[in-house]
């Protein structure tokens, strides 16, 4: 059920400069057309007032400019599958929905880049993109149903930046429309530009509170020849992190270098319901990891993480190269998420980040925080860039639980040189967390920049940087 | 020569608040000790009312506050290798010279960083970071007396950046002091990371005029373990160029992809005084392409890059695996820098950068304007970046037509989809062209940013953007 609601209704000003830049069926104000787009995969939901469904910059520009001048809050949305209730409209307002900016502007395969609108999804760019042997390196696991304009909103990145890097590493430009409605186009058509101060990676990861992205130019990499997987097995998570540690110590980085711990693997088993799990009885930590590249160098690469991989606590260490036996492997890892759900009716998923050779820290840290707090938590995540996905498990009455121990996790985790959020973004859900994170002349600037892009306060208020009276 | 003065004489009150914060040996007023610290390799001179040189984060944002609280102008130097009159004082005022704020701060090889001052020689990082088995991507030309702090605040790179990216793509986080004295951090020590905006790429670039960098944690990459050189010759530049177009269109990406043209292939024969010149007589454009990785994928590697090399218009491609024979082939090019001097008396150094697959219309589009014009002109560079080195050569007297062709390049520049610098920056002498490549909007937002940073506009005045009265 959505909150109350608490905005004043739209004037009939505002209304009709809406409705005379876009047509009827891309203007909504029936509450019943407007509920589906006021939430997101946080599960929070709040009924926007009005949805706009913009197909052109113009229109966007018309849209911002209205909410501007009659003051109206205004939330961009790509497909929703934010965590951390990034396109919910807490305050209201109207609902700007890129679903219909979803076309490819350019392919330029010999330049290494596509263009493309927000709202294109990011399955659908690869899909384009492998066409012509490349691929876009950012793979949230939503990536066959989010769009390239809530990648870009959050610098979401999945597995493969670890090797490939995030959003911020692989675009070259930007056109947006800021808070003032005024049109920004950033950054270069090249992999070198340095004229002007570097306005594409402040938008990358701004969350929608600096402005609205109209198109992208997305660095493309050539698809490698060749990978395989290798999995390797611990009898506990401390030789897993110090594992990881060796394993991004060495030359070889992997493609992908994902972990998972004690509990997270007793819920596989759990879900499984006594069917059998491809898993070593005394399994208390597994690591996935993959290289790419030259088929030549494959079985190099396989040896060097390897061989960084063994050591105490190993049990069992298998490799796959043919794609069967990589998916086979993976099978296992895939099993999770699913089987998460099972576990308990609430879930706080964080994916805090800490330099990888803390790991064996944050992770003994954890341990102790679980049977301090008594709250079940479950581990998986990145390990290569040192992102954990954090799980605090929990019926609904254990949550103020949940929340004392989730307070304790964040002070660990800025303890260890690390951050709050390595990929979900600050959303609602971090913002009251943001200041332990940010020196306060830092988080000054900020606020600055904010109001250089949005004098107003209109875009996505109420997220990222928290209330302030200035 | 400095040219002439223009400021007031500093005033009693700044004098002593400075030497106050600073002993005397680091605070220098005599005009003979200041003048050493008035030009940079752009051969601009003018000469700084003071210089200070701090060697902490407090002594510095005191130095600034100074600036602020007096309105003098300051301008922060490195090793002063820049080539556009970056660290050039052209309000005369105080030049802050970071040449003793070069420590390592932490080395921290497990997790891929190293934390340093920004006084710090690139040449002197990257021998403390081979020891661990790294290097940092950028390395320009300058790389053994040029300072990290001014690879940052240029955004420098050179020619490993096709592969492994410029400054921005390998900094994590970033310690500065903005024109108002404010300590900021920004970033992280991790290479995931999206909590607040990102203030670390958006201080990479802005040429001092934003803040002053005290430390920066900067990624390493492993040394790969094998490298391999080709050389691929041309009997034209056209040729070449479609070759380049052609590698880079393939998935073995080059380490190093650097070209140089006819004019320049004379320059070398001519600066060789009648010695013998490893180049067949017909050669017209040659390539050198350099491949690195796993010793098991490094004859693929050379495989693809020469398969893709070779084409219409090859007159010879030879390959390269020991150090000796790597060195030797690169004799030839590292011939030209030095050959280039004999040439002419002035010359004007750009580097335009565009697409690769529009490098061929660049080329022949160079060579029209040359001719055109009547003004000689010599392209190397970074093709693999599309980054081309274009120098207009020729004598005081031809300096008036050495302009004319060069804002004509810079229009074939733009209408290819290219922009004005790649790695050399803005400084003085691309201020009058900015507005050509950013669009109004944009650059708007670029004054708001620097007034949010340094709103008494003290920090490199006359530097970047255009002077604006706002």
């Amino acid at each position: 059920m959505p909150n109350d609601a608490t905005q004043a209704p739209l004037s009939e000003a505002f209304l009709n400069t809406c409705g005379a830049a876009l047509p009827a069926d891309r203007f909504l104000t029936d509450p019943a057309d407007c509920l589906p787009y006021g939430s997101d995969n946080s599960r929070r939901t709040m009924l926007p007032q009005a949805v706009a469904i913009p197909t052109s910059e113009s229109e966007v520009q018309a849209i911002v400019r209205a909410c501007a001048d009659h003051q109206v809050p205004l939330t961009t949305r790509g497909r929703a599958t934010n965590t951390v209730g990034g396109t919910v409209p807490v305050q209201q307002g109207l609902i700007l929905s890129m679903e219909r900016m979803n076309r490819l502007l350019r392919m330029a395969a010999d330049d290494r880049y596509a263009e493309v609108e927000p709202g294109m999804l990011n399955a659908d760019l690869q899909k384009i993109a492998g066409e012509h042997g490349f691929f876009w390196p950012p793979d949230p696991t939503s990536a066959a149903y989010c769009s390239i304009g809530g990648n870009l909103g959050c610098n979401a990145s999945g597995p493969r930046a670890v090797k490939y890097g995030t959003c911020r590493e692989n675009t070259l430009g930007i056109t947006a429309v800021d808070g003032q409605g005024r049109l920004l186009k950033t950054g270069v058509y090249t992999t070198k530009g340095v004229v002007g101060y570097d306005l594409t990676r402040l938008l990358v990861g701004s969350e929608g509170t600096l402005g609205i992205i109209t198109s992208a130019v997305l660095k493309l990499t050539p698809v490698p020849a060749a990978k395989a997987t290798v999995r390797a097995i611990y009898d506990g998570i401390e030789p897993a992190a110090r594992a990881i540690a060796r394993i991004m110590a060495q030359p070889e980085t992997p493609c992908a270098l994902e972990f998972i711990d004690r509990n997270a693997i007793a819920a596989i088993r759990a879900g499984a319901r006594g069917t059998q799990v491809d898993l070593p009885d005394n399994a208390g930590a597994m690591l996935m990891i993959e290289v790419d590249g030259s088929p030549h160098a494959l079985q190099a690469a396989i040896d060097a993480v390897s061989e960084a991989a063994s050591g105490d606590g190993l049990v069992e260490l298998r490799q796959a190269t043919g794609a069967e036996e990589i998916a086979a492997l993976w099978a296992t890892r895939k099993a999770l998420s699913p089987a998460l759900r099972h576990i308990a009716s609430k879930k706080i998923n964080e994916d805090v980040v800490v330099p990888v050779s803390r790991l064996p820290e944050l992770i003994s840290g954890l341990d102790e925080l679980s049977a301090q707090h008594n709250v079940h938590i479950v581990n998986f995540g990145h390990a290569g860039n040192g992102n954990m996905h954090t799980n605090l498990l929990g019926e609904p009455e254990d949550m103020d639980r949940m929340h004392r121990c989730l307070d304790d996790v964040f002070d660990l985790v800025l303890r260890l040189d690390g951050t709050l959020s390595g990929e979900h973004g600050v959303g609602i859900e971090k913002r009251p967390f943001i200041e332990r994170e940010i020196p306060a002349a830092s988080l000054d600037v900020m606020y600055e920049m904010k109001r250089v892009f949005d004098p107003k306060g209109i875009l996505n208020p109420g997220k990222m940087l928290p209330d302030r009276t200035a």
